[in-house]
């Protein structure tokens, strides 16, 4: 009885790692999240059992509750279980709640990181979230607690110095946005990356003062992610334009 | 002419992406760091130049300011150049200023990920940076500046509620327990993980009070990852082993 923790990584199937995709190839059942790209599901055997268990679309929908115990029950019957879920598991992934969960039933784990979108997504638009002479550290935060609140961590993290990393925060934005402006950052440069390093990915770039506005007219929405900081304005395609002009002209 | 930045992750080999190891597979000319595998260069194809350009132990170091120019020099002259860098290129990897340079020479750039040491080694020392009802936030700080100082950031990070992560910070780590212990955190757990993902990956798990010892007894010493916060405990071999008993009475 085994479970392994495979994080798929943000969107494209090729940014999963060469263990990810061992451990698939070697799984009797793969349990799988909305956000996993189908292709992935392409590298199991024939017969090993896809289980989809998103918690978003379509018609069946599982919570936490219901997957760690169908996770164990799989475990038990089939010998060795991949859990596939979007990004990184131990990043917002609640995968540490499934290692403990099974753990406790005397399921061997292994957990193989994935790609988290917090870095992986801004980096497919052009923007790091640390550069010398920008910015030195990044903070991430989720846009969504249990409660359903802004997490108190994003009052903090708009006073600091830090690149702001916001997942799963577009249902709040403005409410994310009037943070930022009552800490005196109405002129932060913002960028907003959609299906990030997928073919249809959309992006936006703007400021804390402007954004909501851009977006709205973009027709930006979930699943999408929230960069506030100096960096933001480095992936801008109007600020490369500008660069080339310079290059060309110098 | 083509420059491709790959990330090659934290440590073990095969958690580089399928799509860092297609691009190794095409390159022309590979320059590598002192962190990457030498393993991942067996991707290559035996005509592909290799060039090392670590920064650290060994007789030939090169500062970033020679790397850009070579950089430029080996598109112009082979083609397509993959730049092979540990953890990923954009989280402290001044991967951006290699893209800039690049553009500005009138090379065509491309980033591909790689799994950042930040979160991935924590997550192989069985750490999450974030676990509901524990820690809704995580902030990741280099220990090394520009200057050569604290980061200003750490003061910061040190008040807020968030998961701690600091990278390149083991020579410093006793004025970073310092700022956490000026903090009211003297008790907090702190876990230090040096060659993370690799088979000599060695850990020390502890409190802010504790782990400068610890680490010295244990002879810890770069490369290294510190994570300062509550979650820290949860990948502590002493409560794994106490939670495997609680589980084995229940």
């Amino acid at each position: 009885m085994k479970l392994t923790l495979v994080g798929a990584g943000p969107g494209d199937p090729d940014l999963i790692t060469v263990k990810g995709v061992r451990a698939l190839q070697q799984a009797d059942v793969v349990m799988y999240d909305a956000l996993v790209h189908p292709d992935l599901l392409d590298y199991c055997r024939p017969d090993t059992l896809k289980v989809y268990v998103g918690k978003r679309r379509g018609a069946y929908s599982c919570v936490q509750e219901d997957i760690n115990p169908l996770l164990v029950h799989y475990a038990q019957q089939y010998g060795h279980v991949v859990r596939l879920k979007g990004g990184d598991s131990f990043v917002f992934g609640r995968g540490y709640e499934e290692i403990e969960f099974a753990r406790q039933h005397g399921i061997e784990t292994v957990v193989i990181p994935g790609l988290s979108s917090s870095y992986a997504v801004p980096a497919s638009a052009g923007v790091p979230l640390t550069t010398r002479g920008i910015s030195e550290s990044f903070w991430v935060v989720t846009g969504t607690t249990k409660a359903g609140q802004l997490s108190a961590d994003l009052q903090l993290a708009a006073q600091s110095s830090a690149t702001v990393v916001v997942l799963m925060g577009m249902h709040k934005l403005a409410d994310i946005m009037a943070v930022f402006a009552n800490c005196g950052k109405s002129c932060t440069p913002v960028a907003i990356i959609q299906n990030g390093t997928l073919p249809e990915q959309q992006t936006a770039f703007g400021r804390v003062d402007t954004i909501v506005d851009q977006v709205a007219q973009q027709g930006i929405d979930n699943p999408a992610i929230i960069i506030i900081g100096d960096v933001s304005a480095l992936g801008d395609p109007k600020r490369q334009a500008a660069l080339s002009v310079l290059s060309v002209n110098s």
